[in-house]
């Protein structure tokens, strides 16, 4: 009787099921644009289109992030992006490339992406990817050449060189323009700064290790 | 001469025109669902649409942000959000809301949703509103009764209690799901915990100061 | 045994399905700019972005919505919108908001947002909101201060103050444009005017109605 | 003075421009599924897709407006849509296509759709198509074989046959599922009944011409 | 057995549901513009909205593909498209049509449309319409008069004349522009030309078939 | 003299304006889902979102692409892609990548994406790639390690191993589908096979030779 019942009752939430899955449709659509493609002149205005005949086969490479950049600095970390300014044919095409090198120790801080995304392929070394949920899970791994991690868009998340060598790594984003968001210099490095009393309360501290927390990221 | 200032200043509008062009694409295309409304029935199996013959004027009502909700809290906040869970109709439709009691001087901590803009409109009180933009440039206003403050989509943002009695303030997203990330939660309150080492370096501190930071957070 | 299981198991799937079905949504999708804001600058060409060396705190700030505007007219209505030329910094974050004072019996008359959803929320009074659905199901509601409603995206609704004294409402849209289409205007108020066949077909009555009824549209 | 006059220009230019800019924002966008089809099901539930081994020829094909349809009615019109019920590969792809069959004097009465733009191609006989703007401006013309008219989302628009003779044309739509909002029906042939107080003061009239209004549709 | 037999085939409709989920998404959202429309000015600089004021009835109207176009060429195949270049209200509203005219035998060859799914519709005659899956397997039919093929987008697809006389039919694409792929062009007529190596090992040929090839298309 | 000039140049500039207005339309908005991510799981029904509670750390890892796959074969190609059932945790996000390893003198033959633009970064070796705009005309560029060339959506394209050792690039989707077209096969090597007539008025050859091309491809 219950089986017999069963197929009834599942159709009628099926239905639902499908009319709602129909209904919802739009998420993962990714749109196009209205040309093959619109290269922006880097010696013009910014992000205007070429004419189709001013385009040449060198709008659509870059070597943008074909070189390490130095890593000498507090956080042992260097971005690269390949933007634009330095690969004209990115224009309108919906994704995007970071490079980011990272010496021993090196961290990429806690950061995250308002527009995007972000498939990260270790090239050399050992990186450590982790990024916390809405729900403050936090997901990570070890990363390792040639393997993958990908963080949602808009996600809190780091990287950090847990090998003995250097480490190199691309993220990759399903925009043109990421963006991105350092809750830490959005906090201690801001002009105009913070107003105290938000800084506090966030941090559940006094004014003193507030200051001595800004003196930290004044040079940034 | 007029018309050698000319190129000049048209060269800036068209900077500006071009950002603009680009600013604007996609951002403004509100999609649409393929049924008028799709309600989810509250008692059955979350976020599938009902019949169209069960659906009720209730559907498309709610009373989730009506009554103010208690501050007692480290924070003095607490945010009160009309969902599907309580509001139905709102399934596949684009928008919801947000109702934000404050206590005074309460904070809702900094945090950004990966999913929407807000756009705050006070209803009581005084409150201080600001966001970080990804320069670090901190924009913020004392915001009052019917006033509005709008804050972009994935930055981060705080809203402060800075009048003398409490404070009552609706965020509405042009998301049915905005999500929330909380930086200091996101750091200091995960499971599992975040690795000391990616703390000790984001905050530039040693592990005492940022387990003493733990320990504040641990309740949350 | 195993038809018993069957639907617990089956109640786990469609969860996991519904929650699928919500997260490829979309509908979801509000998609993104490519800058964190577009600023546009009242004082000068219309929509273009401020460079952001010239944005300011007030661009994000607007009192636009904050007074009463007078209900003396036949309607008892006054709808007073957020715009980008008094809130320059909404401009292509996907929102909006529209304060709608009524009179007491005041009308809102049925009209038709061609691109976005409402969410009326109501400030102060007594206000019937009511929507048809495309099946000419009426679907409406006594909403009260505080108390929420939902229209559907290009749905013809309406708003009655059914108090005894002022009512308040805000509309806010998934939209920074979502235009808007009154029925009676758009037949008995249109510049040209609708050819006379065409509206006595629609209303089913003889050409001296159909005069009588444009006469009293005639000064809107 | 031709330098003088040019800003003058150029800044209607850029008006027009920027206007543009904002225009174009998203409307384009023409979003892409996750497969390369998905066909329905017409004999199985409505809406899933069929396994890929399932799906034949006749999937993508239709006759569903190969015929005429009656237009002995009052309105003297027939509408005939290609749905996924007769027209199962249609399904996911964004179009649609409705035939809409006019008696000599038939009138398609005022409505709008509010999921898509509508492009009008008449097949046979002499139409006159318009739709009224947001600013309440009508645009008209009348259409003869193989000529075409575009009807904006979400704005209200009539077809009338001009002609000695029977007309039929087709109307594409940029969605699967455009929806359709009939003001008269919505307003005077609602379940249950639009309250009085909103029809007397929407068409600023009394009980009495409402209520024989009402009688006239209560057929529909 | 019922119960046995039921998760099979509950997993055979899961599969599908899934799949329906995931290729509803996005395909279905039909984005919308931030005004009503956006009148090209075809005198004037391309793609410029006009000022309202400048719109005319004729704007929404167009003869583009009223008249057939001569096939005598070696496909026998001629394409009209209504582009806002003759049917300036088209912009920005996501709809566009192409008439085709076939000599009897006349082929429109293989190609493919990145930018939007194709709704055919014959006019007059009989046309063989076919596209080609990812999963290479060969879809078609025979088309007559009223009858509907549909072409999934950026699908390879052709129209062969089957018929005795010459035969027409209509294009309809949900986009403005939905460019064009003509794979035997996109090898054979491209400049530069693509180098020898790519189609000898494309082709499985060597290169003086090849040659013979390209000679064939150097016409084009 | 300048004056006159202007508008001559500024008409240009207008005109690419124009043009890139059009072009970012919509190709930028990189919509969002309804959650912060929706994980399938592999042992279960595909592309079901598991509870969040089961979500576990290797959901967002995969060394799907981490080797080489064999290159044995008359193109000298293989292609591994990174999918939800090897990597779970993309599903929804709106990307995905592939690895390409080409034989010496390998050929990845002309092909397609419909539903994605693809950014090609070599890991190692040197890759000619090229793809063909809608008018035809053929963009290429020898690529090496860490450089970069981008393929616009729905453009066909190609890439060949011109360097003396094997090569491995990388391929990144703006989609987590962005599936294929390959037109030898599309034509060549479809089931039911390709109705003759329309190859040899495609190719502009006899049907020897038709069948002397299909015979190659009947392998695949």
């Amino acid at each position: 009787m219950a089986s017999a019942a069963a197929p009834a009752r599942s159709s009628l939430v099926l239905r639902a099921l499908l009319l709602l899955a129909a209904a919802v449709a739009g998420a993962l659509s990714d749109p196009t644009p209205l040309q093959d493609f619109c290269v922006v002149d880097p010696q013009a205005a910014e992000l205007a289109c070429k004419p189709q005949s001013a385009v040449v086969d060198d709008d659509f490479f870059s070597r943008a992030i074909a070189s390490a950049a130095s890593t000498a600095n507090p956080f042992g970390v260097n971005s690269t992006r390949a933007t634009v300014a330095t690969f004209p044919g990115l224009n309108t095409l919906g994704v995007s490339i970071t490079r980011v090198d990272l010496a021993p120790g090196g961290l990429n801080p806690p950061h995250s992406h308002p527009r995007a995304s972000e498939l990260v392929m270790v090239l050399r070394g050992e990186v450590m990817v982790g990024f916390t949920s809405g729900a403050n899970r936090l997901y990570s791994k070890v990363v390792r050449e040639n393997e993958l991690f990908i963080v949602p868009r808009g996600l809190q998340h780091f990287q950090l060189n847990t090998g003995a060598g250097d480490a190199v790594f691309v993220a990759m984003f399903d925009s043109q323009s990421p963006g991105v968001v350092t809750p830490t210099f959005a906090m201690f490095a801001t002009k105009p700064a913070m107003p105290m009393e938000v800084l506090t309360k966030t941090f559940l501290m006094g004014e003193d290790e507030v200051s001595a927390m800004k003196s930290k990221f004044a040079g940034f």
